[in-house]
Parts: C-alpha cells; structure tokens; sequence
C-alpha cells in the first residue's frame, strides 16, 4: 500500500510525551489558582457564526481568520476567547450572576505567516471579571495578586507586574490638548526601552506624529517618572486638579497599590509604570504586563486591563470588566527555549514500572491493582521481551521506581523495589515497599515546573 | 450601534457555570483515572492537513468533515482522536517508548445533520495502548479494569462491560464457511436486542444476505450462549479445534477472564457477550461495550477493542494497539437528560464569598488572602450594594459560606460565617472559622458527580 508522509502543520504545537507533561502541569496550576480567586471554568466552541465572531470587524484580525463554509452556513474558528466571553455573556446574561468571574484555557487560531515561535493554533490562558453596569476599583486590584500567585506557583522568581492607568495617560495628554494624538504618542512611547528617550523624542516631534518641542518635552519629564511605588504616586500629585479623567485615574491607581500588601503582592513583584498603555483601544482603566526580569526580550507573559464594555455589538447593557491573558503555548516554546522548564521533574507515564517475572501475571496483576488502589500511578509490562529490554523501557519512559515480581518475592510475600536513580534496590513487604515510594515520590515531585 | 444577534451554533454545547463545573469534574476524574493505570495525557492539533487526515478516505466520515482552505493548504479538523494518534506514532516513532500508552480528551468535529442529543463539536476521551510489533494479551485483560475504575469513581454503579472477542466471531464464521458474509452477519446480529432472534434469523436467510437455514440456526444457537464468564467459555469449548482462529480466540478471552479479578473488577460488572461485534472492521480481538443496566437504550456509553495495524495508511510498521473512546459530550448530555448528574454538587465559583461591611477593605482583602493561603477558594465581593442584593448573590453562585467583615469583627479580631445551607451562623476566630468551613468542605465534596 502506498504510504502517506505523515506530518503536523507547521505553526501547530505537538508536543513529545515529556514536554506535554510539563505543559499539563502548567496548566492544572493555572486552573487551581484562578480557582482559588473564585474564577468559574469556561469552555466555549472553537467555531462560531462568522457574523457573530466578526461583529467587530476589520483589522488585523480578519485577515488572519480561518473562516469556511459548511452547507449555508459562514464559520470562524475563534481568535482569541475575549469575543466568545462577549457572545456567551451577552447571550446568557440573564443566568449569570454578577460580578461574573471566568477563567477559560482554550486554543484559538490566526493565521499568521509561519515562523520559528509564532504559532497558528494557540492556547490562551483567561480570566475576566465582569459586572453589570458598575465594577468596583478592587477587582483591578485583585488582577496582580492573581497574577503574582500563578507565576509563583509555576515557580516564576524573577518578574515584575507593571501597571499603569490609562486614565492617567489620556487625562494627562488631555491636560496638553493632544487628545486627538494620543494613540500616536503612547504607541511611539511604547518604543522607549528599545529605542531610548532621544530617538522617542524625534519621532514625536517628527511631521508625522507632530507634537510640538515644548510637549514632547513634557512627555519625555512625565514617562521619566520612576521610582518606587509611592515615589512614583506622590510625583504624579503635581498634575492633580487640572483634569478630573486624570484626577481618577490617580485615585485608581492610588487604590491598587494601597491594596497590594493586602492582597499578598510584594513590592519587589510589582512597578508602576507610566510608559505602559496596552495596544488595544478598549482599555479605560488599570492595565497590567508581565515582564520576565532575565528576559526582558520575551516582552510581556501576561497582559490585559479594564474595559468599559465588553460585549457592545451584541448588546445595550453597560458590561465593564477586568482581564488578563496568559499566551500559554509561546510561553511555553519561550520557557523551553531558554531551558528555564525543569528537566527533572517527573514526567514519566507512571511512577512505577511492575516488570512480572513469572508467566502466570496473577501476582503482577494484584500487586499493580493494591498500588492504584493507594494512588500510585502504575503500569504493569506484560510483554514477553528480555530482561534487557524492560529495563530499556523502564529508563527511556523514565518512571521513578521499577519494582520486580519473581517467584522468589511471591513466596516470601515481598516486594522487590529499584529506585531508578539512585539505583538503590530493596526487598520489603508491600506495605514498606508502598511507604518507600510514596515519600519518595513527594521529595522527587517537589520541584516546580519553571526554573528562575 | 446596530447589534449583532449573540448566538451558539446548533449541535454545538455551551454550558452554564454550574453544569460546566460538572464537566469539569468529570474530565478531571478520567485524567486522574486514566493516569493510574500508566497513560500519558497527549494533545494534537485540531487541524491537520487533509491528505493525512482522510488518508484512509471514503465512507460517511468524508461527508462529514469540516474542511476547507486557507491560503494554499487544504485543512481538515479532526473527525476523531484515533487518525492523529495514528499520524502521531508513525511521526514521532523514534522518540516513543513501547508500548506507547496514552489518553486524549480533546474535541473532534462531524457535521451531522443537527438533532437533538447529536452534536457537531464534542469532546471524546480516549486511551489506546499502541505496540511496536506485538502487544501482549494482558494490556487487552486490564481495559475492563479501566473502565469499572473510571465509572464507579464517577459515581456509576449500574453499568456492565461487556467483552467479546473478533477472532471467536470470525473463527466460528469461518467453520460454517460464512467468512465472506461475515460482516453483514454481525451487523444484523447487532440488532437482536432491539428485534429480537426471529427476525434477526428472517433477516440472515433473506435474499440479501442468503445464509442458509441451518447455518441461521447455528448462528442463533451461538449467540444464545450466555450465562456467567464460566458457563459461556465453558460452552465455547464445544467448538474447539475446528478452527485456529477461533481457538486462538477462546484462548484471549479466557485469559482476559482469568484477570479480571486480579485487576480488582467484580463478576457483576463484565459480561461475556457474544453478540457484541463492534462495527469497525479493524478490530482483530478482544471488543469492548460499556452499557448502563437502567438505560440500555443509551446504547453503550464507552466501546473499543484490539485492532493490528494503527498506522498502516502512514508507515510499513506493524502497531497493534487496544483502546477505548468515551462519548464525553453525548454521554453528559444524556446523564443531564436523565437527572443522573449530582446537583448537590458543590458548583460555586468559590467555597467562601467575603461580604465587607466597611469602607476599607484592607481587613477583608487580608481575610481573603489568608483563606486562598490556606487553600480555600475564595470570592471578595467588593460591588457598592445592599446587604440584600450580596446576599442575592451568594444565593445564585450557590456558594457554600458567606463571611462577613463589619468593624466589630475587626475590633474584636473575629470573623462572621454563616453556611449558607443549615443557615447557621458562627463568630469565631479565623482559626477556629478556617476549621469549620475545612470541615465542612471535606463533608460537602463527598458526593460523586453523577447519581445512579
């Protein structure tokens, strides 16, 4: 028969065995955290009516969709999972309760041009919160907190959560009657840690973006502001009273700081910084990145903010909201790329490997029963090969403990048990045996899946 | 602004937060399951490129499929989590240790006609135990042990597996000279529990399918083999030696009996059943039913068997394999149908929603930090509302307990809670308050998920 070439579409992620244990690892932290700050898990259909998914339209966005037709019938697979919470909220609003709290870890798809690290299906780790007609300023003070525990658990160390108000930016552009190129100088200010202050100053005051020397000079004094967190609140007191957007923009973000300790946030973890924005035009309050201090280069790992109307095309309710996005599946191929994933973690399909030793497998059977039956993950090899080859097997699938059944250890009612790193072997009853790799199996699990 | 209708696409499920924390639930219970017994979790793409997913071409799955082009490439999504496996282990063969063992639970994609029950996205968990070669019998023997542990932990109690072996059927159809008739035999004989033995005999001596009445009334006599596992291998035995295959096939399954009590399954929940075929013709040796005893008309809620040739369409490599699919969507859709699902299930968002009864909500922020430390999932409603409208809330989340956090409680360093089941209320320390809803937790959770 003539054979297919098998292969995976390049931009798809398909992970080994190993790696897609460490991947699973993330994500089962990421929904016990978002758990723990009272998110509900979410899963919305990869496929939605083009109309309703695109109802935005135009942009970037389109162009990237993969959009078909099956029967009559227009379909998009979704881009991201901000539009579907949009879509199910407006359409289930009446049995939900609010404030409305999500989390959902799904893939989405763009079709971006192929290249090493940019992917066409990915997945996206969210959490939102949305209210009906208010939110309160503490649900963006909580979004740090949130963030600070998951990268934790992950076993993140060095990262920083930047947060800034985009009231502050538009007040203060307002202040200088730039309103109207607002979008145009914080992009060009998004430019600073590459480019440096001189070259931002340049383009500002360049035909095309055209501020005027004196402004750019106000701008270059205002994102200039550093230091730490009450450093940085107690400057921007000097623009205080001159434009009430600004005005609550401070007191916002005044608010979220005041909270941090509280919220369990240490200070070295998080920055105010008036040089981000966020891209997106629909953030109106507190916006968040996540920036990995070794890495500076990778950009931000987890990023969103406060918007003031999550769902407009699809409904007149006012639904403002709160979120974040972790891009999980670049994370990851970054995380590995920089060999920051903990090779030493177990990985393996099982924790033990029963290799039987008689051919009536009766005992093997029993003993792999016993172990499920106390928790631990096990495989039974049945397979008639040499020894040689089990033992290959046991160290190419890397499974913490082998443990062997002769007719030796079935008549002295004993177990025969190897740990496979440290090569050390005993002979013990079940019961010690059993002891023997459950604690060790919680000294061995104990690392964290990210090393930093 | 004109809006857009907010709509789901028909055939495919969207649930509300309480049945999704039930889906969740029961996904979370088949990884932890399915990693007992050795299986890796694997995760491919949705979309693959249509030459290697319908490279076995033909039949109903073709008119099914969602495919269509994006740029220059002719895309499919996955119809089924077994052609990715079979692309997976021909591409990745090097890097895989044998037997490969692992579990998918992802979502797969048929454009059925939509009806009621019948969907279009739907997720199925699947393991499979592919070899390199050969795959000894046992690895066939501990599949039932998979699916009774898998169902009783998700609270089934009524449910028998129901096992039978191809190479009986094709053995004894062989005997009777009938091989090349075989399928379409099978396929009738499928239907006796719905038309009973007179007319499944009508339709195997019908012009169609032409088998004789004698041989009609010795497959009848076959199939009416039953009883317990010993009475029906021990009545096999009469056609013993006539044929290899068959025997070879009597062989598997009494070994396949022979272990079940080893791998912990009780007599009362496997069945020998010689009527059971399974439609596809790669299954080679043992198959597998899974039906509920109190709705049999369900049909069979977890159904697999042996098969030689996994990859045949990709690689000359001989991979035989076993595996079982759960119908994850349709199965929880029909449990919801039948009131089978636990509502007393915890489905809250969170297990504590702290109401502040101050301005500043630093102590509550603080409570709530100290609950989430201590692993507690925990809400802050920090909305501007009436004591009434939170205390709606807490009602529609269905939340377990509601603390409160007024200036006596800080000033006296204790914490309101009241349960919001009993209605009872404590004022205790954060300690004593902490134990309380632990305890109370461990008692709520017991419950298993579907009730049977």
């Amino acid at each position: 028969m003539s054979k297919i070439q098998p292969r995976t579409l390049s931009g798809f992620m398909e992970l080994l065995p190993a790696p897609q244990q460490q991947m699973e690892h993330i994500m089962a932290i990421l929904r016990e955290t978002y758990s723990l700050y009272g998110f509900t898990p979410l899963d919305t259909p990869l496929i939605e009516a083009s109309e309703v998914l695109l109802a935005k339209g135009g942009g970037e966005t389109e162009k990237q969709i993969y959009r078909f037709q099956k029967g009559d019938s227009d379909l998009s697979l979704r881009f991201d999972l901000t539009v579907p919470l949009a879509k199910y909220v407006a359409l289930h609003y009446g049995e939900l309760a609010f404030p409305f709290r999500r989390y959902q870890i799904g893939k989405v798809y763009r079709g971006e041009r192929a290249q090493r690290g940019r992917f066409r299906e990915f997945y996206q780790a969210d959490i939102d919160i949305i209210g009906d007609g208010k939110l309160d300023i503490s649900n963006e003070a909580e979004i740090p907190a949130i963030i600070y525990q998951t990268f934790s658990r992950l076993g993140l160390k060095h990262f920083c959560i930047r947060v800034n108000n985009r009231k502050i930016l538009n007040g203060f552009y307002e202040m200088l009657g730039l309103s109207e190129k607002a979008g145009d100088i914080m992009r060009t200010v998004d430019k600073l840690d590459k480019i440096g202050p001189e070259k931002v100053k340049d383009l500002l005051v360049s035909e095309e973006i055209g501020v005027s020397e004196e402004n750019a000079g106000e701008i270059l004094r205002f994102i200039a502001i550093t230091g730490d967190n009450t450093a940085v609140l107690s400057a921007l007191e000097q623009y205080r009273g001159k434009c009430e957007t600004f005005d609550q923009g401070l007191d916002e973000l005044g608010t979220v700081v005041k909270y941090l300790a509280a919220f369990g946030v240490p200070q070295d973890h998080f920055a105010v910084d008036l040089t981000i924005a966020r891209g997106l035009d629909y953030y109106t309050g507190t916006v968040y990145e996540t920036t990995m201090l070794n890495h500076p280069e990778i950009g931000s790992v987890c990023s969103g903010g406060r918007y003031d109307n999550l769902a407009e095309y699809y409904t007149d309710k006012q639904l403002p909201g709160v979120g974040i996005s972790i891009g999980l599946t670049r994370l990851f191929y970054v995380l590995n790329e920089q060999k920051m994933l903990n090779d030493q973690m177990n990985t393996a399909p099982a924790d033990v490997l029963i290799l039987p030793m008689t051919e009536d497998l009766t005992p093997a059977v029993a003993l792999a029963t016993r172990l499920r039956a106390a928790g631990v993950r096990t495989q039974l090899y049945g397979e008639q090969k040499k020894f040689k080859a089990k033992m290959n097997y046991a160290d190419k699938i890397g499974v913490p403990y082998v443990v062997f059944l002769g007719e030796d250890e079935i008549s002295q009612n004993l177990v025969a048990c190897k740990d496979m790193v440290t090569g050390e072997q005993t002979k013990l009853s079940f019961e010690d045996t059993l002891q023997r790799i459950q604690e060790g199996l919680k000294e061995k699990n104990q690392g964290a899946v990210i090393l930093d």
